[in-house]
């Protein structure tokens, strides 16, 4: 197993007498100013934070805004492909894509256990920094809290975020109707199956590394074929079958679909028989789940598999009139199954 | 001491299996779906939750916008005067209001300690629609996260905000100028001392209960004397000693007042000096600083005495060439002291 390196990282100056975060850097004087001043603001620098002020000023055109909160309350904080920073980024990121926005402000709140090393912070911050310059988006405005000891897990970070929808685009979960295709962009499960063989230690024969990547560029290149796709999804918890279930229930539609056409990684899939899960239930973070109109679906499926983050996109059903609300699996011995919202706990913590 | 009364709030019928917060609460399926359809949906109920979308759509003329964010760690979660709930809405919208922005729309981020009692979080749930409708607020968007027991402490809010700034509205930490006049709008350190005096048991004479409070209508009221207000700065974390610094600091002034001149409530004053504390270090959750030019600086303190939010509204001080970046109290025996930005920890955990 491979954990990201940051060797570039070193303790700021005046940081550097405090080699673990104490309850003081998150009070409000002194030291949380140096906190801020010398590396989130040296992280994430730019005009809007420049500001220092307690809230942030946007100049935008008349338009509609989406925005959206996300809490990354992670365990482990590394893991193969991502961290805790990256993922809090690129979560927000996509829960903004899948309204059609173009996704630019972030907010990060951050809630810290006294006793975090600072290097871990430190880490995580630059992770954050380079993951917003990847999805092109800045975070606009902080916050920074410490509890004690005993009371938090390292690191929690929430993100919010604003983005601007464009004229025209109307995406919701409401939006399907019978007839309709059913797109995945790449294979599923991959971010859940890597943060539990860390958590358990397994070994697998080659590596899985989470999924973990912004979707805004995809959705814009999709957003070319046509404005007119009906729903997008980002499948985190809950999986596939939880995004499809909530289109299905929120639409009043059936949706169908093939089992073997679920693009899966032979690593993952092995995993999950061995642990006995199913990875349609498998958290993702950088997959999302398209519904759009059947004279389309070609075309934006072409286009999907262009980009690195959706070269394994496939068409994997489509939607019904009949059984409305309800997912029905075909599976690949050719019976079928319905296909259930998750009851609750599979994995937790994975984002 | 007396603790906020929920008589009303009952547990919705979908939950009532379940006393108390389990893992499944935040794994995105059906138990997830259920609290947020039954507690957090029925409490914050608006038409853009109801578009049960990753992000919410929101429509605004060609403007300003403020954004801002903040996470509540405060315990105990019900203190006297208020709780976690009311202080996330108010803090918020406080924090939108310092850029003399209409408040607008919130984001409401929970991470949930496994084996929170579900009572608990309906009364926090229904503590924050009061504020939001007292605020005239909408929460917009909201995310679930629970940890395992041990990692947390009950409940962590994250809010994120964001308002409208009215054209010709220009209010920054930069803008003090030698000149301008210090207001504060009523007596300081309530909120700490409140939290301090659950925490600790200690009894007083008279209950000192916290501030906490929504200002934005305060501010909508100066800005109807005059657009040309320099400064806002509600003195939460750090309390009032903090504020005259980091507005001192980013304005290149210097700040003079008068310690006899700080509004006080005499059992804070009383309990300050048994505790050993600087009241003008102690966290307020319901009160502003104003810098403002000096010729405006009586009918806006009179516009602000007229409100409940600044009944106890005074002038305290005026910012100066000298000194600058420092903050200098004229001491009740006459002498002058230097305060400073406070080093770090105070009280941990008040907000």
């Amino acid at each position: 197993m491979s954990l990201p390196t940051f060797d570039g990282w070193t303790c700021p100056l005046p940081l550097q007498n405090y080699p673990n975060i104490v309850m003081g850097h998150g009070a409000g004087g002194k030291m949380m100013n140096d906190l801020i001043r010398h590396l989130f603001a040296v992280e994430f620098q730019n005009d809007l934070l420049g500001q220092l002020a307690d809230s942030t000023t946007i100049n935008l055109e008349a338009s509609r805004l989406a925005f959206t909160t996300d809490s990354y309350v992670i365990s482990p904080l590394f893991f193969p492909g991502g961290d805790i920073g990256e993922l809090a980024v690129n979560g927000t990121v996509n829960d903004l894509s899948m309204s059609g926005a173009r996704p630019l402000y972030l907010s990060a709140g951050f809630i810290l256990e006294e006793g975090l090393p600072m290097e871990t912070l430190g880490r995580i911050a630059a992770s954050m920094a380079r993951a917003c310059k990847t999805a092109d988006v800045q975070i606009a405005t902080g916050d920074t809290k410490v509890v004690n000891k005993g009371h938090g897990d390292g690191i929690y970070i929430n993100t919010s975020g604003i983005g601007l929808i464009p004229k025209d685009v109307d995406i919701r979960p409401t939006n399907a109707r019978p007839g309709d295709v059913v797109i995945v962009s790449g294979t599923m499960g991959d971010h859940g199956i890597a943060i539990m063989s860390v958590r358990e230690g397994l070994k697998f024969q080659s590596e899985i590394v989470s999924d973990t990547a912004p979707l805004n560029g995809l959705v814009q290149a999709m957003l070319k074929v046509t404005v007119d796709i009906h729903c997008l999804r980002d499948a985190t918890r809950g999986g596939l079958a939880a995004v499809l279930n909530e289109l299905a229930d929120a639409s009043k539609v059936g949706i169908k679909f093939e089992e073997a056409k679920v693009p899966l990684r032979p690593e993952v899939s092995a995993a999950c028989e061995m642990l006995g899960l199913d990875p349609l239930f498998i958290a993702n973070e950088g997959k999302l789940v398209a519904i759009v109109p059947e004279n389309y679906a070609e075309n934006i499926l072409a286009v999907m598999r262009q980009l690195p983050t959706g070269r394994d996109s496939a068409i994997i059903g489509k939607v019904v009139e009949a059984h409305a609300g309800m997912v029905v699996a075909r599976t690949s011995i050719g019976g079928s199954r319905v296909v259930d919202l998750p009851a609750g706990e599979l994995l937790p913590r994975i984002c």
